[in-house]
């Protein structure tokens, strides 16, 4: 098997290319929408792109009379649909050797019998070393089950040399308390450092180049703190409504499903001092102590606003509110738009208000984090020279129109010095021939290397909850419907308020 | 004549416009390519910006035997040829009503009385007030015989309320002496505040746009200095030979004509402090104290560099040498490349090097100012992610595609993180829909506004030939000649090797 070379590989490129060695990946949920248009998908492109071993194993468990060939359909269809390389037979036809189905439920000791069968067969026959992911692409309430299954049925031993990791997505809990006991659950099995919390916002290029803008360059580090820095937005804008999801959604409302995890993320990576390097343990630890010194400010009321989406006009047509969406419960208090500002109590950032905020039915889909700079203490300008001058900043753009903006004040041609906004962009889509892998190519690579610096712990979880509680807590002690706006609109008065207060008014991305 | 409105005039702008009030221009040497080129379009285009008067009068002087309607033939033509703005008769007509030519030598008293004559009768015609603005389009040489007859003729008398002002452009001198000679010359009878010294270079927007850049921002400020700074070079690039000039150039050489004012004053607006305004003397006082700071480090034969351009290709031709040139004296030593280290004695820029350079025959015309940065001082990547970022850099882009230019690294696409450098950009033809003023068109406003900012004084033409005088005299003494480079390089080893020295190469602009 010694014949086999990474296609895609760059011949120039002298460093030792990151390729998984040989292991099984466990799909539980295989069934479901993320296992289909993002992990199946995902794990050809890997393979296309020569990071998988020929010893790797993909494992189907799902509730389904399926055979494994009936199962490696699915995957063909997901990946012709949903890969972002292209499909390569040959690519294929190796892919194909370990793909394997397992039927069951969690309930049935016979089905994680075969399941631990089958498991054993691919580790003979592909030669895995018995190096085992388990992705748990299912409720979390399921996972207790499934736990004890693993458990009982030996599928994670350890002997020298291998190794076994559990991959786990949001929602990490619905408040602190229960983040606590979903972690208890998979923690009695699994090591913290065997534990892949998938956040992936993080697996993102542009949030992965946070770092890099921020870190390998010399020209913004001195303007990233309170001397120069007004204010911080971040922002995760959705045009659409909750769509089938009201199952999920209704109840856990916005705040908890992106400010908790994915927003919250977006404001450590922006704001936590330089790690020393970005080995797991130096890059957390970062993100750790940024975290713990970050609160909502008291008085709730002035300083985090909400809202529901009315009916109103989406892309030209009329669309309906939340309370009219299937599944909705009557008069639901969830909340689909969130906003709150957080302060960080820190040398670096006291004094520099960072609003997050998130929404669905916005007039367009948009995530970014946005730098605004203090005016210049002083203008040698007449005041009219300046009048169309607003204030710099550096907007981050995490997606769609991946890249990064400045604004800054130019002279306007004319026999009068008149300055005026303009902006200097730099586009990933212009500047790079490389395409970008999706999130989920990058991190299923780093769950199978077992690199970690990606992946959130447990630790950081439970300090975004200690962010987010007391404001849900308060938003549900008001017992009233958050204050409705427009569908395609950006959003209630409150959370425009909420910025006027202060002196500062949102971008309109 | 209150029916005069500016037709081009943004109805929106709430300010007072820059609107010169009555007087009268005479230009002498009326028939010289600048006059022609630059100096009547720009009339032509003020006048249609609504910027001139209706009692403006434009006076030519010249060994012609013309009438005022041939001297407006001229104009009309130069007018039609080279102005900016579109040809509208009914401004043409208003111009041509304050249109008179004077034929005359300068050694020659008739010539000057009917100069007088004809500047009375315009000032009772056009009600100019007295007001005269007496352009110098001749040789240097000239002048004290100008200055002697406008005494004589009493062309300069001082009324109340009216003014008298000379404008002059470079060469001001071709050393300190002889520049101190000349000033004397215009001081017999002219104060300083009524001589406009033209260095065309600072009437352009991307010049004046340094200013607005650098002191309406907060975000740059910060990283202006030789905290971040590793070094600047100004470059200006000519991808011509000499064509016609070799009288005027050969025995002056590059030096003297361009890194003596315009690289010098860039150099000035590039590392003074803020002024408190804009205001002339405020702007003036900046610029000489950074001037006085500035000189060339001792050691002439390590950071100062020349070269004369031999044979090669230009726009895919084969090209003669500049001692094969028309009019060039054999073994002439004059050099058409000039490079210099230039070090700036202050808490700001101690220990950064300006590099400055101007050149004939270069691969490409471009004029530009840029700041390298220093590397940061840790970065938290491995050896090999960031082996292809160079430094942070900020280019302002004086001519052509004007602009300003960042150059940053960002992470390549791809599931390692590789760092490479990208650049953001703003082009001034992009952002604004304006059309840039002429340099020339904003700098005769200027004059007859009586508006001084963009002028330079004598006191920092001084200050130019005392950075400029020793390297001259220093290549003088080796009584050699000047290195040769293939016309449509980028000049001589010697250029490189003053940079090498130092650790760095010059950018390809």
């Amino acid at each position: 098997m010694n014949s086999y070379v990474n296609p895609l590989r760059d011949p120039q490129d002298r460093r030792l290319p990151r390729i998984a060695g040989p292991c099984v990946l466990v799909i539980f949920g295989v069934t479901g929408d993320l296992s289909r248009k993002k992990l199946m998908p995902a794990v050809y492109d890997l393979a296309n792109r020569g990071m998988l071993p020929p010893g790797f194993g993909l494992v189907g468990f799902a509730r389904r009379d399926w055979a494994d060939q009936d199962f490696a359909q699915v995957v063909h269809d997901a990946v012709k649909e949903n890969a972002r390389t292209p499909f390569r037979e040959e690519v294929w036809e190796q892919l194909l050797e370990g793909i394997r189905f397992v039927p069951g439920t969690f309930d049935d000791d016979q089905s994680f019998e075969r399941l631990r069968d089958t498991i054993r067969d691919l580790d003979t026959a592909r030669g895995t070393g018995g190096n085992h992911a388990f992705y748990l692409s299912i409720p979390p309430s399921s996972f207790e089950q499934v736990m004890t299954q693993l458990r009982r049925h030996g599928m994670t031993e350890r002997h020298e040399g291998n190794w076994n990791r559990v991959v786990i997505e949001k929602p990490f809990g619905h408040d602190l308390e229960s983040a606590r006991e979903l972690d208890d659950v998979v923690s009695v099995l699994f090591q913290p450092h065997e534990v892949f919390r998938i956040d992936h916002y993080l697996g993102k290029e542009t949030v992965q180049n946070m770092l890099a803008l921020r870190f390998a360059n010399q020209m913004f580090e001195p303007i990233w703190n309170n001397h120069y820095v007004s204010h911080v937005e971040i922002t995760m804008a959705e045009d659409i409504g909750i769509g089938g999801r009201a199952g999920y959604f209704d109840g856990i409302g916005i705040a908890r499903d992106v400010i908790q995890n994915h927003l919250l993320q977006l404001l450590a990576l922006t704001a936590m001092e330089e790690p020393t390097s970005f080995e797991a343990g130096q890059l957390r630890a970062e993100k750790k102590k940024v975290l713990a010194a970050a609160r909502v400010p008291d008085r709730y009321d002035l300083h985090t606003a909400r809202g529901q989406y009315a009916a109103g006009w989406q892309g030209g047509r009329p669309v309906i509110g939340y309370l009219e969406e299937d599944g909705v419960s009557p008069g639901s208090t969830t909340e689909t738009y969130a906003a709150m500002r957080v302060d960080i109590d820190n040398r670096r950032w006291a004094g520099v208000p960072f609003y997050l905020r998130s929404a669905k039915r916005m007039p367009r889909r948009v995530t970014e984090v946005a730098l605004s700079f203090k005016r210049a203490p002083h203008l040698p300008f007449t005041a009219t020279d300046t009048e169309e001058l607003g204030t710099n900043a550096l907007v981050m753009r995490i997606q769609p129109d991946e890249g990064v903006t400045l604004r800054f004040g130019a002279k306007v041609p004319g026999t009068q010095m008149e300055i005026r906004e303009v902006s200097m962009d730099f586009g990933y889509g212009g500047s790079f021939t490389e395409s970008s892998p999706e999130a989920y190519e990058r991190l299923i690579l780093d769950v199978l290397l077992g690199d970690p610096p990606l992946f959130p712990q447990q630790e950081e979880v439970e300090l975004s909850w200690k962010i987010l509680d007391p404001v849900i807590e308060y938003w549900a002690s008001l017992k009233q419907q958050p204050e409705q706006y427009a569908s395609g609109t950006w959003g209630p008065a409150s959370g425009r308020e909420m910025l006027a207060r202060d002196g500062f008014s949102w971008r309109r991305p």
